[in-house]
């Protein structure tokens, strides 16, 4: 299979948030569209969770990427125009340093001797890529989901390093609801017998627990209205049924177990914990002396565009209402797009044409 | 601990909806005040699927029950005025018999050999013990939750057995969201080891199942407003944190922890799964020739309160008023109350005050 990553080292040691180093650690990237002279052009493109950097097809990789419709010539992002950068966040285990890497102190997987990761350190990681690129300042900066987060963090931390920003079904910090669907995700990996204390393997590994976290990951993702139109009550056929005690009966349980075994084994478990809850520790009123806005207010950007979903249940409208709040107050200049898209907090990956037009729109006008 | 619980003896053989047939079956309910001359003054609750018959303290029990605010003299359902009869859900383990129950062919616990279970054989059971009181016409049949389907159901296959109906948080059949999170909630317990294909003891208990279930539930019982205001991100202290890789951290978690405890041995997992799966089989269509609607307008009653409430995400209010709609159809006198509080699916358990209002409202008005 061609391969579009490259690969940026990260100054070495990499010093992270809540302490700890990374040593010889490394980011792995794609880009798309050509860095113009004045280097103006740059958009960086920061993910959700469990997304590589392959946000498109390209010359060197021709598969699908994450947002195929939405990158590419004559797309919402036009990548003429632009010269965009995906980055596969640090801590997750598509090319980049994750608990699944060699530590190079011992020549084992780090497993649970990787530091603490936070969105900021996510940030941080983008950041030297940025500047590695010979890049001052970003023309976008755009982050969907978890990496929304990991943008707030990279515009207070670095002031001055962006010029627009799209912030995409994202949130200033983690609400209680989140958390708690994450912590049981976690929870569901934790007390699978099989995750021993983030020691497993290929042969003894916790399917069970990422299972279960993948499909109530999925449930959240999503939306009831969607669900309602797409599956209802419909069975699955007599012959697709499980043989099983309380086996699945229902299409929208097959669908469930369709996306936990495709992310099963392509997620390590101990990355997916680490990330998890670097998204329920990042909260902007750090940054604001324990108030949330006033942490947004330290973010300067001259334009915004802030995008939301009413059907999104981990990441409600409010939260972005109260990011395009703090952006304006902030003094940037804001639009705010609430779209009632059926498809829930995932909106953005399969709602193309309205996200398409909300973003394209955006950055026709800059 | 004093008992209030009474037994009824249901006729035997039982014959189920789905086939299967239980032999020497009964059922626990507890009753407050007095049948008048005219046995016209009979309320009956159904219950949601884990509370037991104590819905309220009573001479025999003085313990709370789980609608203590909302039952007894001078309360909106005034047990001076109703002789109030509140059943323990046939297959649930709170005095009724259940999976846990012994079969009488094997002498053992039926376990997986006890017949499909759908919330019409809660409701018939739930008729046969009316009849068996001498109470041809329920003055009112109220029903909570899944006790809100089992009440459609007992009044879809009993007609005239119910002169005035309260619906509660309920729906008139599950949705594919609500069949998501159930399914999701039973495989955590069947792929616990420990279940063993419902051959579990005490000493090898799938407690890690029945607490993910549990804690899935209470996310879904509850609402992200009233986390926010309940919660916000408050830490645990110091001394409260689990000393683990990933351990609790925030006041939400200890809170579903503390939730799951509780649950996790005061409530048999297979009867935990057969309730489970009798909602997601529930569907008024059933009795419409697959129209939801026509079934609902089988169904004769006088007058009825429809209660939803808008932050429920499990039973959302588009449900209620379906019921409603339905109802008013089939010639009812409706009235509908769409409540704002801030709890979720179990705001009929903790806004008593707004529940109180609609619900005593309408019985003084009959």
């Amino acid at each position: 299979m061609s391969d579009a990553r490259k690969y940026f080292n990260l100054p070495s040691p990499f010093a992270m948030k809540r302490g700890g180093t990374l040593h010889g650690a490394r980011v792995a990237y794609e880009t798309w569209g050509s860095l113009n002279a004045t280097r103006g052009n740059a958009m960086l493109i920061l993910t959700g969770l469990s997304p590589s950097a392959h946000a498109a097809s390209n010359t060197e990789d021709p598969s699908h990427g994450w947002w195929e419709g939405m990158l590419g010539p004559g797309k919402a992002i036009d990548t003429t125009r632009w010269f965009v950068i995906c980055m596969n966040s640090l801590g997750s285990d598509k090319g980049s340093t994750c608990p699944a890497s060699i530590d190079p102190a011992t020549g084992e997987p780090y497993r649970l001797n990787f530091p603490d990761l936070s969105l900021e350190d996510v940030a941080n990681a983008a950041h030297a890529l940025v500047k590695s690129l010979g890049i001052d300042q970003l023309g976008c900066l755009l982050g969907c989901s978890m990496g929304g987060m990991s943008a707030l963090g990279y515009m207070v931390l670095h002031p001055d390093s962006v010029r627009t920003h799209i912030s995409v079904d994202t949130a200033p910090q983690a609400q209680p609801f989140a958390i708690a669907i994450r912590s049981l995700q976690r929870e569901a990996i934790r007390l699978d017998p099989n995750w021993n204390g983030g020691h497993y393997d290929h042969e003894r590994y916790p399917d069970i627990g990422m299972s279960i976290a993948r499909k109530l990951g999925v449930i959240t993702y999503r939306s009831a209205m969607e669900w309602n139109g797409r599956f209802a009550r419909i069975r699955l056929d007599a012959e697709q049924r499980e043989e099983q005690p309380f086996g699945f009966e229902f299409q929208v349980e097959s669908y469930l177990e369709g996306h936990a075994r495709r992310f099963v084994h392509s997620f390590d478990p101990n990355s997916y914990l680490y990330l998890s809850r670097a998204s329920d520790w990042f909260d902007m009123a750090e940054y604001g002396n324990g108030n949330m806005m006033e942490g947004l207010k330290r973010i300067r950007v001259e334009q915004a565009l802030v995008i939301g979903v009413s059907t999104d249940i981990l990441f409600p409208l409010e939260q972005q209402e109260q990011i395009a709040e703090g952006l304006q107050a902030a003094g940037a200049n804001v639009e705010f797009v609430a779209l009632n898209s059926p498809q829930g907090h995932d909106a953005f990956l399969v709602d193309i044409e309205n996200y398409s037009r909300a973003i394209g729109g955006f950055l026709s006008r800059l």
